[in-house]
Order: C-alpha cells, then sequence, then structure tokens
C-alpha cells in the first residue's frame, strides 16, 4: 500500500467536502495550494461558469480531476421522463470530457415516485447506463458505477454492492480488450459493512473497474441517512483496510476525500477542513 | 401463497408493534381477542414475571410464540464480558424453552466499543453463536440469525445479508439429518434492497432454515435509523413478493409483524394499531 504521509499529490479533494459554499474558481485555488494532486467537482459548481477556463484553470494549479459528480438518477415513471434523464446525463458527460474527468461518477437513482418494483428500476438502469457507455466512449469518458448503501435503496441508488455494480459492467461491457469503459467507484462509507467486501474488490480490481476510490468515514451515532458523514478517523471504518485491498487490486489513482456533514465539517472555514482532511489522510488512512 | 384474507390465525404479532406500555398479560389478551395466531415476545416483557405462567396463559388464549426476542449482543471487549453475553443468553435460552417459542431471534451485536475490527467482532459471533447452538439442541430451542439492515453494521449487528448469517449456520451446523437447530429469521425491512435476495431466500428453503418471518415497512423519508419503520403499505417495500419468495421456499409458519415506531404507532392504541395492523395484513401482505 502506498504511503500516504508527505504525499498529498495522491490525494483529492471532492468540493462536496467543502460543502459547496465558496466559487469554484476559489476553491481549485485553495486546494492545490494546500498541495492536494486532484479535485472532485460536482456539476452545480461548474453552473453558469465556462467549463473549458474551469478546466484550463484546474490544468494550470496543476491538479487532476478524480472524477466528476455526478449523474442525474436514472429511473423514471415515463418513457419521456427516462429520455430526459438520459440526455441530461449525456450533456455532463461531455463536460467531463472537458475537464479530462478520470471518470463520471454515477449515483443511478432507485425507485420512481409511487413505484416499489426495485427490480424494474434495476432495469431502468440497466438500459440507461448502456446508452450512456455508447456516449461515454464516443467523448472519451469513464463511467464509475458508484454502489451506495443500502440505506439508500429507496432513492438514491437501486445499486448496492460493488459486486452488483460489476455485475451489470460485466453484462454491458463484457471482455473489453482495452481499458474498461465502464465500472465502480468505491467508497468506503457505502461499502464497509460489506461481508464480501475483499472478494468484490479484488474482483473490480482483476477486471481493471476500480476507477475511484473515496474516503470518509462512519460515525457512531449517525444522526442523519445523507449528511453526517465523519471525517476519516472519527468513526468505525477501518479505512487502511480497504485502502490495501484497494491497492493490492491494482488501483494507484487519487485517494478522494469526500464528506457530507451539515452538522459539523460544512460549517467550519474551508481551510480548516482542508488542513484537517490532509492530517487525516496521512495519519489514518 | 397462502392467502391472508380473514386468516389472522396465520399471523402474529411482535410485542415491539405495541412499544412494551400494557403488562404482558394484559397484550396476551388483547393479541388473542383481535384472533391472531400467535405472539413474539421480548425479554423485556417478562422481567420480574413467572415464565411458566405466561407461557400458560398464551396457550390458553389459544396463541402459538412465533419467536422470543432477542439475543443479548454477543462480541465484547474482554473474555470475561464475552462469557458473561453468553451466560446471559443461555438463561434466556431457557425461558424460550419454557415459553416453547419456535425460535429464538438473535440479533448479533457488532462493534464492541472501541473497536474497528469488523471480522474479529465477526469471529465472536460465529464462537459465541457455536455455544449457544450447544445450549439450544440440550433445551431444545431452535436459534434465528437475524440479519439486520447493513445501516447497523457499526452496533446491533454485524450480520447484514442472509447469505451471510446462512454461510455462518452452514459452517456451525453443516448436513444435520434432522430439521435444523441453526437458521434465519428474514425481516423485510432488513433484507428487502439485496440483489441477492431471491436467491438467498431460495437457498434458506432449500436448507430449511427459515424460521422466522417478518413485515413492516421502509418509510419515505425514514427519520429516524432504528425507530421509524413503517406499518405495512406505508412504505416503499413490495411485501409480497418477499412472501412469496418465503412461502415458495417452504416456510409455512406465521407472518409476524415488526414495527419499532416511535413517532407514530407507539403512539396510539394499542387496539388502534392491532386493527390496522390485521387490515394490512389481508390487504397488502
Amino acid at each position: 500500500m502506498r504511503a500516504l504521509q508527505g504525499r498529498l499529490d495522491l490525494c483529492s479533494i471532492n468540493t462536496a467536502t467543502l460543502g459547496h459554499k465558496a466559487p469554484i474558481g476559489e476553491v481549485i485555488d485553495t486546494v492545490a495550494r494546500f498541495g492536494f494532486g486532484g479535485i472532485c467537482p460536482w456539476r452545480r459548481d461548474l453552473e453558469g461558469q465556462d467549463v473549458k477556463a474551469v478546466s484550463r484553470q484546474i490544468r494550470d494549479a496543476g491538479l487532476s480531476v478524480s472524477g466528476y459528480c455526478r449523474s442525474t438518477y436514472l429511473p423514471a415513471t415515463t418513457p419521456e421522463a427516462f429520455r430526459a434523464n438520459i440526455e441530461d446525463n449525456m450533456r455532463a458527460l461531455d463536460q467531463a470530457a472537458i475537464l479530462d474527468a478520470a471518470c463520471f461518477v454515477m449515483v443511478v437513482g432507485s425507485l420512481p415516485k409511487g413505484s416499489r418494483n426495485l427490480p424494474a428500476a434495476r432495469d431502468q438502469v440497466a438500459e440507461g447506463t448502456a446508452l450512456l457507455l455508447k456516449h461515454a466512449r464516443s467523448v472519451g469518458v469513464r463511467l464509475a458505477l458508484e454502489p451506495l448503501h443500502p440505506m439508500y435503496a429507496n432513492d438514491r441508488s437501486c445499486l448496492n454492492t460493488i459486486d452488483q455494480a460489476l455485475d451489470l459492467a460485466d453484462a454491458l461491457e463484457p471482455g473489453t480488450p482495452g481499458a474498461p469503459n465502464l465500472g465502480v467507484a468505491i467508497d468506503v462509507y457505502h461499502v464497509w459493512w460489506d461481508p464480501a467486501l475483499a472478494e468484490a474488490i479484488a474482483r473490480a480490481g482483476a477486471a481493471r473497474r476500480i476507477m475511484g476510490f473515496h474516503v470518509c468515514d462512519w460515525l457512531v451515532p449517525t444522526r442523519d441517512f445523507l449528511t453526517d458523514r465523519g471525517m476519516m478517523g472519527d468513526g468505525v471504518v477501518d479505512i487502511p483496510i480497504i485502502r490495501g485491498m484497494v491497492e493490492a487490486a491494482g488501483y494507484d489513482k487519487l485517494v478522494e476525500v469526500e464528506i457530507f456533514s451539515d452538522r459539523d465539517w460544512w460549517r467550519r472555514p474551508v481551510e480548516e477542513t482542508l488542513s484537517v482532511c490532509a492530517d487525516r489522510l496521512a495519519m489514518v488512512c
């Protein structure tokens, strides 16, 4: 496993960690000044911005783009709405290409309003991902399916384990000779509980499908389903064990910090949050 | 799948659904008066009670005992504390025998305070379950491992899928000729999201290890990690599909209602909650 001490260049900051408070131009400069190697912006950061100019600013600051967050949910109640979701994601893929993002992060959605049909939602995800994969290839972007914790199975994602995401990737993109265009983003928050974790990570690595690796922590107690994620070291996830698995499986890209924290880190100055991220990456990841 | 219309005799009430407000003697009478076929008491209901007398009252009321809730968490920080947990559970097994419970429900616990070592917690669960299985056999009680939703992986249970519980059961009790003494309790709340659900339930049934089946619903939004479970029909779980799988796999025992609902059902009169349970069992389960 790579040593992270003194190697912030191996680490990236997902802008959600900073609460989307400052304009992206400012965030890029601050993240670069701290010495991080990359950044993962969200689409909301780029609203009303010239994406090419932002992309240039990121490169000029010496940063790479570890990912671009994230897809519009795919499942919908009508074919028209489904099609609109796909088209919206295609526009985002075009932006990801301009940003030269290492991957486009796919949070796929789940039950459309009024539905209890999880298999049907999963079918829509498969159909939509197939459509997006075609476009992603044409613009040179890799799709990273992010399995989300099962506590989000009703709305945010009907993909809930690494194995499930890999099954979908294998079905849609079997045995490519080159580097796969469809893979997974592994976030410790979503997968740490999985009894099949070690085998699933090894499988993902063997298929060269690990396209992102995110860290944060699971707080005890967790007081909110979405926005109470912890700083690395403040919770119960054994992050080094999981990073060890991911890197043993061949992952050699950036370690990205993504923390949703309405009650704590989003309330602190950006510099303080980044400083603690840097310390914790070195000490407990 | 069995029709539940007019068949409350196929259904059971877990006393947690009623918020443990009334004394057990009263609850038994009320549940029986509604026409339910069974009851699943908690250990807290029996504190200070003569267990034999309660058992007699349950039979005299025409009810069976669909389960006895629940185990003290197994993992501990010291061997002494671990041993104390085992002994506490052995006493509960003696009570389950007196109650003639269909199973003793095992909520196994997870990380002891200060630990991040999930595999070690799982090892303690395996060791403790092996010890309890021996005692359970000697007193004629079946152990039902209840896999809990992965959002409880840090504290309530490091068993989080049916397959994981079955792996443990197979390891501790391989190929018994008679009916297994170690199995699973399947609660729709904990397993509905599982992409491997159909296969896991079929596997559990083929091994004759389904010892309990619990229903409630997953509310959207869910406002609390523990006590915001929904009445059947008020959430997004496709309960009939899951009950169909469970019964196709050979389960022919009671359908048990278990709802933790601090914000809603626990605040209503017991009779109202039971009346709605009866309606929903008939209509949406």
